[in-house]
C-alpha cells in the first residue's frame, strides 16, 4: 500500500521512447509530429493578388496616368506574365500571380473598363492589395514544432508544404483484458448470475478519443490460462490494461501472473478511492507496462484518467495539463484516503464550477455518464469548501 | 450583403432531419443516440457481493455465534447457491451472487478460517458489503437519453444492457469541394504559380473530429465542369462544403452555378471579417444545403466553426453551448464588421482568458496552428476592454 502521490510519480517514472512511425496525412490529425515540418518554399510562393481588378506599375500612376490599356486577363493558376509598358495593366483575380514589372493592384470597385481601356477612380497606394512573396514565411522557416499534436489546422499546414506523409510519435501498442467468470458478451443473453461486458468497451473507446486502437482479450479466472495468454500479451504489446483479478480473492491470480512472467510489481494498493487494489507493473526486458485496474467500473475509469492518460502523456512527449475547477459545495475528506469524486461541471461566465454528483456511489451503472470527471482531493483537516479550487481531472470533452 | 446575426439565424433555420441509422455499438461513440436507452434487468441483476471473504446470515449473529461451517467457495459467475442452517456460511468473492438465505457479508481481514470453520472477530452490520439487486437501477429505468452523445463511459453502459447496435441520429453525408486551378495535389511538387490543396484536408479532418467521414472532391474553374460536378454532387450529399470561387472574380462561378441548379441562395455575403463573401444556399427539392466559404484557409476555417458547427449540433438535436472567455488586452472594434479575432488561450486558476494572436493575418499560412479559437467581435464604439468577456469559439479541444 503507498501514497497516492508516490503511486503517481511511479508510474510517470515507466514511461519510455517508443519511436516514431510514418503515417499518411489524412492519419496524422490528433498524432503528435515526431519531425519540424518546415517551409519548402516562401509563403505565398508568389506575389499573389489578394482582390479581383487590375495589376499596374505605380510608377505610371505617379506620373498621374489614370487610363491602362488591358494587356489580358489572369486568373489563379496561371504562369506569371510580365506586363509591358504602355502603360499597360492586366485584369487579376485573386489568388493569381501579380505579373513581372506591375507592383500594385486596384480593385474592381475602384475603376472602370471599357473597350480595353481600365480607368481608376481613385489614386491607389503603391503595392497596395499583393500578398508578397515570403511575406509569411520564408523557405525553411519551422512552421510546426515536433512535439505538437496535430490539429485540423495543422493537417491544411502539413498539405500546404507538401507532407504527404508525416512522421509522429508512434502510439502504445495496447492490450485492454477483462477477467472474470461472471462476464459475458454484449450480445448475449446474461444468465441470473452473469453480467456483460463493459469496462474493456468503455476503455477501448476512451482509447479510440486518444487515436489509438486497443485490442480487446477476456480470460477467464484460470491460473493457467490467465498466465498462457497474459505471456503472450506481453510479448505483443507495450501496455496492458487489465480490469479485475487484483483484489484478496482467491481467484484473484494476476497479481501471482504477473511475479510468475516477470513483471516486476511497482505497486499494489494504493490509499484512494475508488481504485484502491491498484496494481502497476513493468516487464523490463520486454518494455511492457502493466495496469491492474480494479474490476468495478468507476474504479477503472478513474484509474484510466488519473494514471494512464498523463503516462500516455509524457510516453508521447506531450506537455502534461492539470486543470483545476471551483467547487460549487463543500466536502469533507477524511484521512487516509486521497479521493477521485466525480462531479459534473458548468460554467459561469468563463469560469469552470464543479458541483458533485449526487449518488455517485462507486457501484451506480450510470455515474459515469453522468459526470464530466473527477475531483482530485486529499485528505484534510478542514472540509473543502465552497469557491475553492480544486484539481479536476475530466473523463469527456469540456470545451 | 447581410447582418453577421441575421446571417447566422439563417443559417440556422435551414436544419432538416436527418432520421437515424443503426450502428454497431464500437462505432457509437461520439454519436448522438436516437433511442432512450432501458435498464433490461435490474441493476445489480443479482445481490451481489462487494468484499471476499463469507457470506451467512444475520440472525445467527444476533444469537451470538461467532463460528460458522464453511459450505464452499463461490466465486463470481457462480450460479446461486442457498445457504443451509448449521449455523453455516460460504466463502464468498467479490462479484459473486450472494446465496439465498445470506444477507451478509463479512471480509477476510475480519475473520479467520480454520479446518472448514470460519470465526468471525468483529460483529458485522446486517446486509452489510452487499450490492443489492436494483438498488442502482430497476428493469425499464432510462439510463441514457434521446439526444445525448455517446461518451466512453456511455459505451459500458450500452454494453451492461446488451445495445450491441445502437440507433444513432443519422450523420450528414458531406462532401468537402475545392476550387481553383492553382490548386494541386499535396504529394505534388508545384509549379512556381501553384500552389497545394489545404482547405478540403483541414476541414475534412475538422469533419473526422465530429466523427464525420466526409468526401473530398476538387473542381477547376470551369464553368461546365462545376455545374456538372455540383449537380451530381447536390443529389448525393446532405451538405456541399465549398471554399474558393464565390468572389467577385471572372472564374468565380459558383454562385452562378448555384442558381442554375435550383439551389436559392438565402445570403451572399455577411458584414463579418474574416470572410465577408460567404455564400449560403438550400436546393429545398433535395434537402441539400451549401456552405460556400471563400478560398481563404482563415476565413473557411472561421465560417466552418462559426456557422457550420452549430448547423451540425443543431441539425443532430443536441443543445449549442456558447462559451465565453476573458480577454486579456484591450481591442477596438469599429463598425461596420463583426471581427472573428483569433486567438491563444490559457487558464488562470479556473478561468479561461484569451490573448489576441500576433501577426495573425488572415493570409498567414499558421495562423490557425497557432491560435485556439476565435472570438467573436461586434463593432462598437468603445475599445472592448482588457477583463471583459466576450464569445469564443474554439476550433480544438481545450480542455
Amino acid at each position: 500500500m503507498i501514497d497516492f502521490d508516490e503511486a503517481y510519480k511511479k508510474v510517470l517514472q515507466h514511461t519510455f521512447d517508443l519511436g516514431m512511425e510514418t503515417v499518411p496525412l489524412t492519419e496524422s490529425n490528433g498524432r503528435v509530429l515526431a519531425e519540424d515540418i518546415k517551409a519548402d518554399r516562401d509563403f505565398p510562393p508568389f506575389n499573389r493578388s489578394t482582390k479581383d481588378g487590375i495589376a499596374l506599375n505605380y510608377a505610371a500612376v505617379e506620373k498621374g496616368t489614370v487610363t491602362f490599356k488591358v494587356e489580358g486577363v489572369l486568373s489563379a493558376g496561371m504562369a506569371q506574365q510580365t506586363l509591358s509598358n504602355g502603360p499597360n495593366c492586366y485584369e487579376i483575380m485573386t489568388g493569381a500571380v501579380v505579373p513581372n514589372a506591375a507592383d500594385t493592384v486596384i480593385m474592381y470597385e475602384e475603376l472602370t473598363i471599357i473597350n480595353g481601356t481600365a480607368t481608376i477612380s481613385k489614386k491607389p497606394k503603391k503595392g497596395q492589395n499583393i500578398h508578397v512573396k515570403g511575406n509569411d514565411e520564408k523557405l525553411g522557416a519551422i512552421l510546426l514544432k515536433k512535439g505538437k499534436r496535430v490539429t485540423a489546422a495543422d493537417i491544411g499546414v502539413l498539405a500546404s508544404v507538401g507532407k504527404a506523409e508525416v512522421k509522429v510519435r508512434r502510439n502504445p501498442k495496447i492490450c485492454v483484458i477483462s477477467t472474470g467468470n461472471e462476464l459475458v458478451e454484449v450480445s448475449e443473453t446474461p444468465l441470473p448470475h452473469q453480467i456483460r461486458k463493459s469496462n474493456t468497451l468503455s476503455l477501448a473507446a476512451a482509447l479510440a478519443d486518444e487515436n489509438i486502437s486497443a485490442t480487446s482479450l477476456h480470460l477467464l479466472d484460470d491460473q493457467e490460462i490467465i498466465e498462457n495468454a497474459l505471456e503472450e500479451a506481453l510479448q505483443h504489446y507495450d501496455v496492458l490494461l487489465l480490469s479485475g483479478g487484483v483484489s484478496k480473492g482467491k481467484f484473484d491470480f494476476i497479481p501471482d501472473a504477473m511475479e510468475a512472467l516477470g513483471v516486476r510489481k511497482v505497486f499494489h494498493k494504493v490509499w484512494q478511492r475508488p481504485g484502491k487494489p491498484f496494481w502497476f507493473g513493468v516487464q523490463e526486458e520486454l518494455n511492457t507496462v502493466v495496469f491492474s485496474f480494479p474490476g468495478n467500473p468507476v474504479s477503472t475509469f478513474a484509474n484510466y484518467h488519473v494514471y494512464f492518460l498523463p503516462w500516455l502523456t509524457n510516453t508521447l512527449g506531450l506537455p502534461h495539463a492539470e486543470h483545476q475547477v471551483i467547487l460549487d459545495e463543500p466536502i469533507q475528506i477524511d484521512p487516509p484516503f486521497v479521493r477521485f469524486v466525480q462531479v459534473t461541471v458548468h460554467w459561469e461566465k468563463a469560469s469552470l464550477h464543479a458541483r458533485l454528483l449526487k449518488d455517485g456511489g462507486s457501484g451506480d451503472l450510470t455515474s459515469l455518464s453522468k459526470s464530466a470527471g473527477f475531483v482530485l482531493l486529499r485528505p484534510k483537516e478542514e472540509p473543502y469548501q465552497k469557491g475553492e479550487l480544486v484539481t479536476f481531472i475530466p473523463t469527456q470533452a469540456i470545451i
